[in-house]
């Protein structure tokens, strides 16, 4: 049985919006990524996502609303539902859902990273 | 959009071993338990769960081995694994499952909790 330190992980991330799967649960995954500056709208048509703040402050765009969230902090985005995180500062976040999800949903951009980069 | 604050969630948890419902991802659900002394043994048959420490320490007995986990550490217990948590002290877990989830698993006992209590 082996445990997760985060803190080792996030060690080993180096760009900024390229979540790395560090654990299997099911058919979910938990990936880690830094992220900084700004990320491009997007949505997910098949999937819920969350994202746990572990370190820092982020924003989610949506279109009706922005939801900042700080260290501590969570939320689940919608299926569907079109959002934009971004962050002023460096920030560390956990991302749960299905394996196999487009960090960028339905688009493809410079941003989009590859799927299933286990650190 | 709703945001979750895990410090906020805590303090309306009274009892140990009792796992309230956070959010819920598709057919998932994150749950928060504040956990102290021993937990029964006992598996899910059907899902693998996850355990991540949001404060304090925990140690999960395998019938091989125990893992002892930390602040911003998790584990991935697989499904039908026989596991005992406990925690010498208070410590604050996230747990993440798929929703129907019975916390004692295939047992019943004193300790079995009402599923599915939001908070």
């Amino acid at each position: 049985m082996k445990k997760i330190n985060l803190a080792s992980k996030y060690k080993r991330i180096k760009e900024h919006w390229s979540p790395k799967v560090v654990a299997e649960m099911n058919d979910y995954q938990f990936k880690l990524a830094k992220i900084k500056n700004d990320f491009i709208w997007h949505s997910h048509e098949d999937t819920d996502e969350t994202f746990i703040v572990i370190e820092g402050k982020i924003c989610i765009e949506f279109e009706d609303e922005t939801v900042e969230l700080s260290e501590g902090e969570m939320i689940v985005v919608p299926k569907g539902k079109r959002h934009r995180p971004y962050a002023d500062k460096e920030a560390k976040i956990m991302l749960i859902e299905p394996k196999g999800v487009r960090n960028t949903g339905d688009i493809v951009s410079d941003l989009t990273s590859d799927d299933n980069q286990w650190i």
